[in-house]
């Protein structure tokens, strides 16, 4: 088993990171040639998720769509003013789990891994651990 | 560990497709007792999820509540018009992480899995790999 | 590999119950130092999730917003009445990985784990495995 984390800084208040470089940094670090990884992320106020990487206006459309899903506002008690943030967290998720083939990330065609900031900018960091298939 | 993939076709534009019957032949055929299973969707305009399996009613009726919740048009830049169908990709999750017990899926009694189809018809595939339990 | 569930008793039809003690009795119990832990909600109309435990009004905000984005009535066809809550089920997904390292969850700083009960109130069952890292 290895493991370890990674930092990003995000640069505005919303936003889907490619993180894929990272994440595959990772998997040629840990020489596994087969295994699953996992990710965690340890944010109330962001996400990851598996989602088109080839066009970034895909990027800009799930921003888009989830800040007109969610109220900015709705008469919300916590202080902070940023429930619509903790709101899309719940949405998306906190962890993640890949596959490792021939040491490198199992991914369709088109997918690569993002970080979902909903509260940023800020320095975040992603947990992640690999298990490599026993013998 | 044992991984494998299996293919569905769908066949309307956005689709729960109970894959439960594909996900326990994979679980036969590994002869794995105890463990863990990890499924993983690797399109972008599609999701895996664990929902009511008894009432076909309740797979209509989460398809027209995405519908609902996601706009279909919102000035989205993505050229190729299916970003709701991106949208719901992140809101449903990519992968799915299930027990074996006795050689069974260990699911609540009302459980099924799902592939959700968003941005069909197509012929899609879902990823399986199997950790058996150490002895 | 250890494997186990506990049951927890909610008391409104929607509310976000905070898990983390019962979870980390079965990280304890279980006296593994480092691994990763998978908890599984059997259940379809409610899920799982880690947020912020700090404020509760976190957690009523939560409730709030998905009450508003997933709308009650839609001319849903389910008889019983409670398609919402499967809704929110897929929205919040029904499994969760933590890792665990030194003999505890490693959690974000404000990050507690929730049970979601959408159709409540009910008697809910968790079930959790934890399998340690390979020595």
């Amino acid at each position: 088993m290895s493991l370890g984390h990674f930092n990003i800084t995000t640069t505005t208040p919303r936003d889907l990171v490619d993180i894929t470089r990272e994440v595959e940094h990772a998997v040629r670090n840990a020489s596994v040639s087969a295994g699953v990884m996992y990710l965690f992320n340890p944010h109330t106020t962001a996400g990851l998720t598996i989602n088109e990487g080839a066009d970034p206006d895909v990027r800009r459309d799930i921003i888009k769509g989830l800040t007109h899903i969610v109220p900015e506002n709705l008469g919300y008690r916590h202080a902070e003013g940023n429930s619509a943030a903790h709101i899309m967290t719940l949405l998306t998720g906190s962890s993640l789990t890949v596959f490792i083939e021939k040491g490198k990330l199992l991914l369709g065609t088109w997918q690569k891994i993002f970080f979902c900031e909903y509260d940023g900018p800020r320095t975040r960091t992603v947990h992640w651990k690999i298990l490599a298939d026993p013998q």
